[in-house]
């Protein structure tokens, strides 16, 4: 396994058939550095405009359509002492009546700290003392150029990825997406030192990052949506509006996969989802919401993994 | 605290101003028998029609609209020692061109074994073994009688509670429901011994209970869904079509929330739920689908609890 | 065919097993007095609460659940000179960031002209003149009582009708309703003299009526949705949110409609549908929003009417 | 005004950032050779692949970002006899539960007659005789270069156009569409010999065409989404999925066209809408919906126009 480092200077606000910006063999590392969502660099210099500005694309030797890419998140370090967010809930995340009551938009800075393994809000918050969370750091949009010779904005996503802002694509996580393109063209950036479910205040914590990830080329794997797997169980996507149209499509890509990959008959696969099924909404604010359909890995059959 | 046993002859379908089955006083203990959702009592015989014969009214004393009725769900207990499901996923959780591929719809039972703490599907599942699932009991279906003269199925749900179809609803967790007439009206059943998120194929496993809960009266608490608490953290519940509208109703009730109960203004409460929020998709399934907006306990501002 | 006159002193905020106001015959007409949406009769007195309180209900002699009843709305007469709207788009109909700008909602006063045929807004306009427009009456609320015992608010809709708030419910048009409990119990009210599409300001301009229908029993028509005829053609309602959903009913109803009156298989009634539907948004304000789908009379196979 | 003549041997699958097929100056006509929806020429051979392979891109001179790209819809004239449809309802536009009863998706030829001004469907359709329907030629797909480096695909549609599949879109009626890139980039094709509202079939009368049209740069006219006009009035365009939002789109731009070019202001605009407004739906098939917001001619202000 080779590791490569890449610090580009050039900046994409699409997921799309551009020059790639790196070569890597199937198997590689790369670590990255990522700007984010509005371009700033580490030193919180803007080196490129929004929205999420890819690091990328990375051409991977051996990835062809039909196949599926293969990520695995192995770090994710912020590389600045803060970050940002906003300081109000989006417009469309309340009752339309409810809407004039939110307070008017600003961006707010959070101190990142990561030998306290937290995020503090430099803004007033409570009585009882200022907000501070645990840092958990996320990767807000990645995927692969899609298919079709679309070039997708960075703003939202599809099945080739791309901004889905899911808090639990974090290191230890893995995904797969469908190669679109001859090398699969794969994009990461737009990191958040943390979110919550939905990202319903428009962002996460958002700050730059050193990411570390490694590809691997799943040859003749053919997926519709990405199918990840964590420390709980397996995962599949499903990005669209509304809300409902996401989950169908992260839900029937799951009944797939349970039978490509567990062997499981659309009836045995139904009763383990309808008694066990775990959802997340990842984001319900980007022109594609993104759910997440989850099976626990202690509710899996045993079976032998395949193309998993 | 007075403990009363409620084993109803005659079962409503609707939630509505019925005759009251019961009248207790506020702080009382209710032990109820309830039928399954098809009216199956705890000899597997149908003693009500479908859909999900409640239980009650219960009246409260002292409950008048403009006020909450917090119920306390101690304990549930199955009382049958099998239960039953659907064995496919409903049409509207998969993509529309998909459900011609979803195997005909079948009723497959379980067993149920308490002391084990488990239920057993019992018919074929996997080459490599049956499935068994913890048992998890919750209610499916209870809140009061809504205001406005209303008389509504209990096969849907709104702010005055109804078939929600929530896991999360189970022993050690409590709800505030909206009181709409005198007395509350509080009704209850459709016990599951167990169900996923989404109630995605249209049941969980279900069976008659024993359902033990406690009933107190929050006077002059006005609220415009149900609230609750359990070990995990506070939530509120929006019920609607389609889940973009459940998750609206929700959250706006979760911002109110949290600056009546915590005194955070909108724009604390934001920031709380931007980077902290969870949300839970209970039922995507009934006329009406459940959406649960929830806050962790450990990121609360530590303030004195007022009318929770 | 016998005429009933019917000026009630009560009226219901539900549509449900109310105690009828009136009994007729299959075949008789009812000339009904009608308050506006919030209880204003023909004087401009409160004599009843809002939402859309209603006339009824209306005992069908013969009409038993499995029949539909049928009305024709013969004259729609307002007996005011005045009505009264919004001022304001809905915050639901436009996208949920432009919501702020809307204006502070008021309620604005129209003058009625039914010799010259027209309302006139009594608040200012354009530079131009003011905002005369063609007196257009409707009735926004009418149906059955639902059936399973559910007493439904008039601020919404469903199989058995409601508030529909359609402007294509006109003299001259006739719609059949799924009768849910013995009788029927038809009820009416929430006239308006003119609305446009989607009823998105929340109102039509509001006044009091006094309208004719008649009505008959169709025995063993068994519908699921309402049904309906005018002079352009035949049509189906669906009431739900979203409007997506409101469609499908209409849409699935409309396909059976085709097959029952018509004779058309399914191949024949998508070509049909696909090459020659045309679709109204009645209203995209109310909890249910409703959708109709149309077929226009020229494009109909001439075949013998049935139970049409 | 230039006449240009445009038989393309290359077509694209995206409206992007291609090279231009052509440079025209604003004001001029162009008469362009379109392909079906799968690439059928007027022989009936295939020359593109699906979808919707347009006939582009067309350079305007002197169109920039900032400004609106005007095209009146001159004539469209079927270039083949036949066209072709599909025989059944698509799964998202019926009831999920009833989506098992349509039958299966086959592709069925009409003959196209612009004599008689008639299509015939060359199936069986009823007992009492066939399907013969008006012929209505429309565009299904046709608009600018988006911004931002994107390039969608033409299954879909945006701010920036594409395949909005409205009826509507027939000689006489004109449209413009906001400009991303330099010299607007337009494309055109997916010509339909007629269409019902919704495309609900997935398919109007599919068939190549001969379309003429004229473009006309409009400086500095800012829109957010395309804005038209015909016969019967004005009328803007929202595309996206749900429903429900594409509606908001289409009635927000409505909102800001009544200021811009009438003058008035919010509650007069507003008026205007809730009581004449007309919705269309134009597709509920594509990945992104569309709806029409209308205003009737008779009851615009009449002021003098400007940047319409």
């Amino acid at each position: 396994m080779t590791t490569h480092r890449l610090t580009p200077s050039r900046f994409f606000n699409t997921l799309g058939p551009h020059e790639p910006a790196l070569h890597v063999a199937d198997g590689d590392r790369v670590v990255a550095a990522t700007l984010d969502a509005v371009g700033g660099d580490d030193a919180g210099v803007a080196r490129a405009s929004r929205p999420n500005p890819m690091t990328g694309p990375i051409f991977v030797e051996g990835a062809e359509p039909g196949d599926a890419l293969h990520i695995t998140i192995e770090s994710l370090r912020p590389t600045r002492a803060t970050g940002w967010s906003r300081n109000t809930l989006a417009p469309n995340v309340v009752d339309p009546d409810f809407v004039p009551s939110l307070p008017e938009r600003q961006t707010h800075e959070w101190a990142i700290d990561p030998d306290a393994g937290s995020v503090r809000l430099l803004a007033p918050f409570a009585e009882t003392g200022d907000l501070v969370l645990p840092l958990a750091p996320m990767i807000g949009c990645f995927g692969v150029a899609p298919a079709g010779g679309e070039a997708i904005s960075t703003a939202t996503s599809g099945p080739h990825g791309g901004n889905m802002d899911w808090r639990g694509f974090r290191p230890g996580a893995s995904v797969a997406f469908p190669v679109g393109v001859p090398g699969a063209l794969f994009f990461l950036g737009d990191g958040h030192a943390r979110q919550g479910d939905g990202e319903i205040v428009g962002t996460g914590v958002e700050t730059s990052f050193e990411m570390t990830v490694a590809l691997r080329v799943q040859k003749g794997r053919s997926i519709a949506w990405p199918r990840g797997e964590d420390a709980a169980g397996i995962f599949t996507i499903g990005n669209a509006r509304p809300l409902d149209q996401a989950l169908q499509h992260a839900t029937t890509e799951m009944l797939r996969r349970l039978g490509e990959d567990y062997g499981l008959d659309r009836a045995g696969a139904s009763h383990l989802l309808g008694q066990a099924v775990r959802y997340e909404i990842a984001n319900v604010f980007n022109p594609a919401y993104t759910v997440v359909c989850r099976v626990p890995a202690d509710v899996l059959p045993d079976v032998p993994a395949r193309s998993r």
